[in-house]
């Protein structure tokens, strides 16, 4: 299956919410009513705006496919080096058990390594056991506890 | 005791690379030689330019006594939000066990809100139980697997 991907755009904002919130944790927490909370539009023109953040939009024959955002940190660790953050990786529940995500991780990796990055790095939720056996079969060490605070 | 908190600057470069060194881990793959490794000095420019990230440099009297290292994210989860990540928590050795991480991240938390961050993320090798108890006590939840892929 050939995949393309490009940057997110404004008029990808509604499609982009309704893919995060067809799942079972995201549809405790998005918003879909229309019109469009203006919340996602503010977030989108930060995402945008931001050269060291990078909200991806993955198409098949221009149908949506999935989502992942990629964040680049400058850290003075490791001997200075660059990490890619990866969050929000989705896949639309009719294109999954097809190898996309390995691609999407593929073209994430490619990215990466262009920018400099040394390290990938993410977190996924404890509750999703077959994102855990994923990101492991990818090559992934879950060596961190990952924290979270709610402010 | 009264610490102060500022954000990096050039000069402290070579001080803040010895206490990323004096740690059981940092000791493996930091490089302290002399003249400074230049890899510090670009990873430490990114940092100074980017107005997302933020290398604070903690101090007592005027001594080097904690280093801590934000990231502010901008995303279309959680109903359109920022984030902040926290990397590189470092005390110095002589100053450990007086409270000073507890004033640390309760200066990062009020930073973090001030930027309208709704929830704070760190992750925490497994290999160091003093700070994964330390991030529990805080309030952290363990809720998320931390995965690493070296590139």
């Amino acid at each position: 299956m050939e995949l393309t991907y490009r940057p997110a755009k404004e008029k990808d904002l509604s499609a982009l919410v309704s893919l995060l919130a067809d799942d079972v944790l995201g549809r405790q927490r998005e918003d879909t009513s229309v019109p469009l909370n203006q919340a996602y539009m503010s977030a989108f023109r930060a995402i945008d705006a931001d050269p060291n953040n990078l909200l991806l939009v993955v198409e098949h024959e221009q149908r949506l496919v999935g989502m992942l955002q990629l964040t680049f940190i400058p850290y003075l660790t490791h001997t200075g080096s660059w990490r890619c953050l990866i969050e929000g990786v989705r896949i639309h529940e009719a294109f999954r058990g097809q190898g996309i995500g390995e691609k999407m991780f593929g073209y994430a990796i490619s990215l990466a390594r262009q920018k400099g990055c040394t390290r990938i790095q993410l977190t996924s939720d404890k509750q999703r056991p077959e994102a855990l056996r994923f990101y492991e079969k990818l090559g992934f060490q879950a060596t961190h506890e990952g924290f979270k605070l709610s402010l």
